[in-house]
């Protein structure tokens, strides 16, 4: 919005684990002014064996592990990407923002700049705006931003970090457990950028 | 299955205007012996503007227009791929086939060979399978083929065209209304392989 676009916001409603970073997204696309937020529902449930989606398997609780981690969703970003892809279309919009971040947590591969260049690549050719000459631009602002840097400029911009939603595990409420690799790395964030961290956390998973 | 593979066979109900296709792809990959058949469903209201999608807009009934038709949906096969991808991931599979075809009908651009060749690149940087050496590959044997050849190839094969669904206004039985694009040029590629028609057309609307 700060560039002067006309923003229409798309949450996805895959099966995670909780919905309130859908209510947090609609309320902070109210309150900043997009033209629209919209909810798409996918029934998710072929993709199994994520912590995110498939409620056999535990959110880690005890500090990031090498590797890709179980919270990992089998082509997220790439169904999310996809979907907004097509709304795009709908919209005749030539720019997709989303919010991936490669540097605090790199272990998911959907979230590196050269994914994000090909998807770019494969959208040129895949739509009819890219038939009639018109580019499809992925923009991805926060991708090279370390977690301070993101609070810093959510409080420059006017956003209350209070109202969003990182935790994988938040209640209805939205209140953060504290402990998952989420809730860590965002605490840490607040830390770095030296502001106070009013996320909401769950009474009985207060960080100690 | 022809070439080794143990098919799971993946339908998307996207609010297509008729259910009858996911029907016929369950019937079919039960009789031709696929390890699974699973249907994700996408809410996809998002996706006005379509006639495929959109009760509002009519599925044209009088032969094939220039440019991209009204049936286009979009970002389709983008959406259905990346479904296909996050659902390959799970089960550590290596190669997805998906049934485009680009000979008969090139209004589509998700249809086109170079197409398939961005999202196989994309996709071999959105996964972990990517990460790990496991490269993924997209296939489209039908890509060019005449419908011809797609219906002897079917006959050899032993699936019988007539219990397959290409009309994008079946009824709920299946039957196809002879007259939209689709029907069209399905039953021009009976006539070019001189294969009996046996594709079930609603009465009222049998092609004179």
């Amino acid at each position: 919005m700060r560039e002067g676009f006309a923003c229409h916001a798309l949450s996805v409603d895959y099966g995670q684990r909780h919905v309130a970073e859908l209510g947090a997204a609609a309320r902070l696309a109210g309150l900043l002014g997009a033209r629209a937020h919209r909810v798409a529902r996918l029934d998710a449930s072929i993709f199994q064996g994520s912590a995110l989606t498939d409620a056999a398997v535990e959110v880690p609780l005890d500090g990031a592990t090498a590797g890709i981690p179980v919270t990992y969703v089998p082509a997220r970003n790439t169904i999310l990407l996809s979907l907004a892809l097509g709304w795009a279309e709908v919209l005749e919009a030539r720019h997709i923002f989303v919010g991936a971040n490669a540097i605090d947590y790199s272990g998911y591969p959907d979230c590196r700049p050269e994914y994000l260049r090909a998807f770019e690549a494969m959208a040129n050719l895949a739509t009819k705006a890219a038939l009639e000459g018109r580019r499809i631009e992925i923009r991805a602002p926060l991708i090279d931003l370390p977690k301070a840097e993101i609070v810093r400029l959510a409080i420059t911009l006017g956003v209350d970090p209070a109202m969003t939603v990182s935790c994988y595990q938040a209640d209805d409420a939205g209140r953060a457990c504290g402990r998952c690799d989420a809730c860590r790395i965002r605490r840490a964030g607040f830390e770095a950028a030296g502001v106070v961290d009013a996320t909401r956390y769950a009474k009985r998973n207060k960080p100690r």
